[in-house]
């Protein structure tokens, strides 16, 4: 097991998938213990900083990465599991931020209406009792939630020579926004160049399903990845896997088509590995999915379609991989 | 404890929200034992019927109703708990269906491609064992898997005088097809018209999110609903209540519409019950919702916005009516 | 040439289409010369008045009608000519209005943001010079802009027993709200119930593509209209013939599935007239189609699509049922 | 007047915008000659080629560029005049191609239907008579059209160091594929990079609004621009100006949301042009905007507003640049 460490300095940090070469290169089954800033890069220290003018636009969301996979070709699917991922900082923030969310004018839903208020929350990050809290400012209301920590944004550089802003998620990954990408889940991503070319940040310390204000508990992460290869096994769209559940996504405008997407990937996915026909397929799934939003605020939206494993009878996806992986972070955080 | 019994002749189920005579008058306090067919009107009968020719298209989704609940009056707010919902056939029935569902072209998603393949899935029901068996057309994959029974349509009388098709959920609720109009679950429902004009139907033995195939485990039922009134209580949209979540839900097109309605209405709830001023109560939703679809096939999609109600540090929503209907629901299964 | 009058008194105005007793009864060919309210109900008299203040809601968009025409049945076409449409006034009025309009958030498009200002502009109406005159609310701009009076709202009983407010556009007609609705131009509408039970109201004495404020010239209108039948004749949606064009109209949201709807009601109606095969119908309108919005405000939105009739050798429509309506009408001005 | 020639050879050609290093270099009032290949690259040669399979994706849609603009710079607009656009070959391509086009499924709306069939029309381009002329392929049905020609990609590098592919159009222009795009009109386009690295390419001989199936009659094209630069003139979308109308763009999804941007950008620029206050110009627009679709099947949708000059009283815009770069085109033409 080869541990390797990314630590990107302020100027090594990246704001697009794509077009950047890497700051590691690891083989698959390697393990990264990587370092990423919150999403506004450091900058917003407290509730009275704001967001929209201490932090210029295209810095938005900074990456760690790319991680150069050795051997990973286009056609081939990455698979990313998250052994932990830990809140860096003793606190995280959130805020309303000028035309972006789902409750107000945006740039692409133009409205002559004037912005919401932009607003800042810092929260309390306690590892010990594995709590954020939250204080209103308005009023003397606290509230301690459970964390429940997530990368936002990861990702892989997009085909045919793209070069996407971190913030939209895509077919590539990118800013899906989805509070799946927690620890003990295997991220897949198809692979659109040599090397893969791997990068993630974003990280929240929770978010609650569709990210409608447009941010979570933006916070620094310490976190950990294991990182393997399925030779020849891209799919369209990336797919999440947990103990209990596969995922699919789909990143599109307007919502139904990113539900759409995902659910017709969970159809071919569940079709794949029961060899049911596709009708026979897409009725398991209608009767036994589940379907979460994402996010609501991104440049495309991100829907999320889920299947209890025990619908397709435990068939192991991709040759077992998140099962490996699992043994793999577990051998990882025994030693640590 | 006033028990009344609602269980119509084939002639006279509905067809429509609004314009109808009530089949029974109850008050406030009142339970229900209501029967309803499936949303086949009972016509298909073997998975060689095709649903397109043996059920007119208008006669689709019958309910059973309308219930006028005496005292209501535009401006309330109609609770229906419902009480219990029990298959009432050792069979349930799914299918697609012409130019209906997710993943295909439907009459607003006009499509120059041909209609997928028109199938039926018939599952056995065993109230036993509490699962529906799902068998494969095309291979012999079988999987057994567990209830979760729950009304897809429940509505009231529309506003301004509107006669809506069954089909079409808005918020006068309707065809909502959300899972979580489960037993133990307490609806509640703008009234728009004198007696509110409560009719439900279209009973699934289950259902996943979204029901992107266009249909649940279609049954008619044997249910218990217990009704009850809040004076002046009016919301903007239906609402659900459990034990553990509030939720709203909102019908709209495109589907970010309807998510925006949704997560709009929680944040105007979680603000009323806790004093936080409606930024404040933003963050919260946008920190612990959840965000779950409920059908993207109906002339309206339907999203749900849950809040867990610590959350809200369980104040009481409506003055505890879900409380109070819960234990009215125990002492009539208790007396049964 | 039966010559029919229909001047609805107050109280007799509908606000909806479907379930009213009809108000007049004619016979194919016959000629209805008829006044209509404005949208609001002449409630509006000055610039001070707040339209959200002085009209009720549900009582917004008065339609006269509905009249039964004789013969018309389910699967029939009803042809409405419209022979003239002159303001009844001196003025018109437009305003902003809470919650509706293109780039405010509204009911559907919900928001947190407060709506825009209410305001309302009344123009100067001059039949001799056929124009209005704007006059800018803050500065001191003015503008005469050429009249082109047509009908927002005109629309038949829907199918199934429905009964919907005059605000909603759908394949019953209803509040298309586009300007292609003129004098010399030949409305289709497919029959749902005996009679057709036409109505039409919503008289602007001209207005922009999309209706991106929400409202027209909003103008009291006499008009009078040529009505006749095509047996069996029923499309999917209506449908607009002009001299030059034939037009299909879809309203659904979101706006690309009206978009959707119009354009394949386009290619079968071009390859109805041409014998052309699905595909070759489909890349004749790709080429030589025009696109415009009708409105982008209403509870659905329309898109028509339209093709100049070269396109299709001036193939006769309905059996030339347009240019005999087009001979009756210029008899009927004649006459006058 | 410093004429440019640029024709590049296959090698050349680019399939991104934003990334690249320059063709040419220019300075602002210079002209230049450009030969554009069509869509498919040249690939497509007989109605039998199907060109999912002759042309690899991501080499579809070759432009020709980038050119660099000397002294632009971020905030800057572009203003590139479109001279004349002749198509060079006899012929024109239009084709349905799979996963593309309005009226069937795509890799965005998902379905589970099949694909439309591939076909491939060629017309015969007729430059003396200035007519294209249809074949139908299952009948004998042939029509002769008049010559439209545009380019259907045009734009510069995107901002913040995207890299897009051409199919897309946003705010850096791309892919709009509007029929306003032709001779004689004004095309501004904001600069998001020293230099703006103006691409184009994407000729269509003619083609309908909206673009339905997919694909224009797709031409090789030589065509003659005068570019322009207004310093700090930078709109937040690309716009255009003909000697009657004033056009703003919006490119997003769903279809509402690029006619929210397109119009909001009109009321901006009505707005500038005339002194009125933002509600006032909502007004103007709502009562004299036309709303054509561009197109319905690209990655993001494009919507066109119209306004005519006589509704800001021919207010100069950008300083008369369209006026001189007009001017500037005849005595190119002259001297030809």
């Amino acid at each position: 097991m080869t541990i390797h460490k990314l630590a990107p300095l302020p100027e090594q940090y990246s704001y697009v998938f794509g077009g950047r070469d890497p700051l590691v290169s690891i083989r698959p089954g390697d393990i990264v213990e990587v370092s990423t800033e919150d999403c506004f890069g450091g900058r917003v220290t407290s509730p009275t900083d704001r967001p929209s003018e201490v932090v210029p636009f295209a810095e938005l969301n900074p990456v760690s990465g790319p991680i150069n996979v050795e051997g990973a070709e286009p056609g081939d699917m990455l698979a990313v599991h998250f052994v932990s991922i830990v809140p860096a900082n003793p606190y995280a923030i959130s805020c309303t931020f000028p035309s972006f969310g789902a409750l107000t004018g945006t740039h692409e839903t133009a409205m002559l209406t004037p912005d919401l208020e932009e607003r800042v929350w810092f929260y309390d990050i306690d590892l010990d009792s594995w709590t954020a809290t939250f204080r209103a400012t308005k009023s003397d209301f606290t509230l301690a939630m459970p964390l429940d920590p997530m990368h936002g944004t990861v990702g892989v550089a997009p085909a045919s020579g793209e070069v996407r802003l971190v913030v939209t998620p895509s077919n590539h990954g990118g800013n899906m926004d989805t509070p799946e990408a927690r620890a003990g889940t295997t991220l897949y991503l198809p692979v659109n160049v040599a090397g893969a070319m791997l990068s993630l940040g974003d990280g929240h310390a929770r978010q609650g399903e569709g990210e409608v204000c447009g941010t979570g508990l933006e916070s620094a992460m310490n976190s950990v990845i294991a990182v393997d290869l399925i030779k020849g096994g891209a799919s369209g769209w990336p797919r999440l896997e947990s103990d209990d559940f596969l995922m699919t996504t789909g990143s599109a405008r307007p919502l139904e088509d990113a539900f759409r997407i995902s659910q017709k990937e969970l159809v071919l996915w569940a079709s794949d590995l029961t060899g049911l026909d596709t009708l026979d397929a897409y009725q398991l799934v209608s009767q036994l999915g589940l379907a979460p939003a994402a996010n609501v605020c991104d440049p495309n939206y991100t829907m999320v379609a889920k299947l209890p494993k025990w619908a397709v009878k435990d068939a192991a996806a991709y040759g077992g991989v998140h099962s490996r992986l699992r043994a793999s972070a577990a051998e990882y955080l025994a030693a640590r």
